[in-house]
């Protein structure tokens, strides 16, 4: 193996992201300099933080360049390493975006995992930063109270599954909004909830009242738009809102709030946050998540997709909300 | 004088507020039962939150009941007393709303107030539950740092001179909004704010642009509306708002937010508020309000209309924005 294969950004979409915005490369595997490590990648990971990444303006992170690899996190081995501090063999969780390897000096995040009580790729999802985004939002700006009811939207993806998983360990009444009946299914009989709101049935907000009797203290915030509204209409007085996505907005098409002033009359806290800007959070979080998957009382579910080249069909699938828990893709 | 004249309720509104809404009553002045005392009240404060209670449904207070007496702050002279803790010629902050007289047990957070280096109608603005508000809402929430800029919305109103005027005092870039060249004349001129963007001249967001060039950090929000999306769109990385009022929807038409997606891409911080329920604050509040007020560091303005009758058409000015500074009721 003298080549390898990565995906470039190859233009930047104008509304919904198609196959023509990226470009399969192949390259030549590149020599280690001393004091670096190569790492073949094992799995990409898939978020929606990227569709955010792929526009030219301003956010919370550098736009994504054109004809650069594709930004994301990876798990992988070492399979060479000129590193004092990293031998061949050992797994190590990385930020080399969409390619099948990676050359690092061990910096930018860089960290090797125990992969023995774990699976390697669950560092990319319930364990890794998905689950540190959850634990985040959740404890840090819902802080929520026993008894209080915490709503999740994309409630059976890689985020939402903790969220709920975890306000449940805290004595909440949690309800899920997803899409579609099999998610919803799989949110209340695998993930635990004890309800969940399928957003496609066209019931939303009756559904949503039937599910939240007593309203919503806490709402854990993947998606906007219509969902936002409904729950807004029925949060509770001292209310707390953690903002971490909003998938209905990143093809840039308007989504106004219209129940904007529910904040003033129950006395809203709305937080947007990202979640590598609190360092702090890391290692209380996957130490607890970590230990939650190995002893099997945090649930995760991934969809997978096979081989570099079906990473744009994925990650389209994905803003589409096709995938079910946590969207990799192995390179195997 | 045997009887006073009072203001109730009349009908609700249905969009607008208008005069029919309001019906003036002649009642008999009340015997003083022991341990009461009546007060002959000098001054009613007019403020936004009246147009909330004035609905039906649900919000941070219980609806203004239909036939009963208007809700709002008051200060007047005890003028009769049959309780110990207070004597004829006290001059006392109350809640006893649109009337000339009320009778108190000297319960209802009524409390005696010296007037003898402030003004007593003082006490229902600059260093009253206005001022109280704008204190909360600037350090509770906005907690602003030097060198930050800070927007007030209704910034030469009652609550928006003192959140300026204060931040000013914190060393930070102070831009205020207004409605029309007088009052951003008299943000700027006699409340020493930085700037003022008169939100009736038709270019809003470049007016904001070009007074905030270093983007948004506080934003004290008492309109809603366009004015909302103009300073969220500006909004710099971790800024907060404190939501105060939402003047713009009081009269129940929609007021879509366009720019919520800043609140991800910023990671804002936007809560509301109610300054009743930060009952802490208070006390360190009004000592530094009246002091300032006292000393002269801190200005304010009043537009007050002369006799009870005047009040629902000194109100219905308020809401289109005709008041300058704290709008009240005199009743000598």
């Amino acid at each position: 193996m003298t080549t390898y294969r990565r995906i470039v950004l190859a233009a930047r979409p104008e509304g919904a992201v198609k196959p023509e915005h990226f470009r399969l490369e192949e390259r030549p595997i590149p020599a280690v300099p001393d004091g670096h490590l190569l790492v073949r990648n094992r799995f990409m990971s898939l978020d929606p933080y990227m569709r955010g990444a792929m526009n030219d303006r301003k956010s919370y992170r550098q736009p994504q360049a054109i004809g650069e690899t594709m930004v994301g996190g990876t798990v992988g081995e070492v399979i060479e390493s000129r590193h004092p501090k990293f031998k061949v063999g050992d797994v190590v969780v990385g930020g080399f975006g969409w390619q099948e390897i990676g050359l690092s000096d061990g910096g930018g995040g860089l960290r090797r995992v125990d992969a023995s009580r774990v699976p390697m790729q669950a560092f990319l999802g319930v364990a890794g930063m998905p689950g540190v985004t959850a634990w985040v939002g959740l404890n840090r700006i819902i802080a929520p109270k026993a008894g209080e009811t915490v709503v999740v939207s994309a409630a059976s993806g890689a985020v939402g599954s903790v969220v709920g998983q975890l306000a449940k360990a805290h004595g909440c009444r949690v309800v899920g909004v997803a899409g579609g009946a099999a998610k919803c299914a799989t949110v209340v009989d695998e993930f635990g909830f004890d309800a969940c709101v399928d957003y496609k049935a066209g019931r939303l907000e009756a559904d949503l009242a039937a599910a939240t009797p007593d309203g919503i203290d806490g709402y854990f915030e993947n998606v906007g738009g219509a969902v936002l509204d409904a729950v807004l209409a029925r949060m509770n007085a001292f209310g707390r809102i953690a903002v971490c996505g909003l998938i209905a907005g990143y093809n840039d098409e308007p989504i106004p709030v219209h129940q904007f002033r529910s904040v003033l009359t129950n006395r809203l806290k709305i937080q947007g946050f990202i979640v590598s800007e609190v360092p702090d959070a890391w290692p209380p979080a996957l130490a607890e998540l970590a230990a939650k998957v190995a002893d099997g009382s945090l649930k995760y579910k991934e969809t997978v997709a096979r081989g570099i080249a079906s990473a744009p069909a994925a990650f389209i699938g994905l803003l589409r909300g096709e995938n079910l828990g946590k969207q990799l893709v192995s390179l195997d």
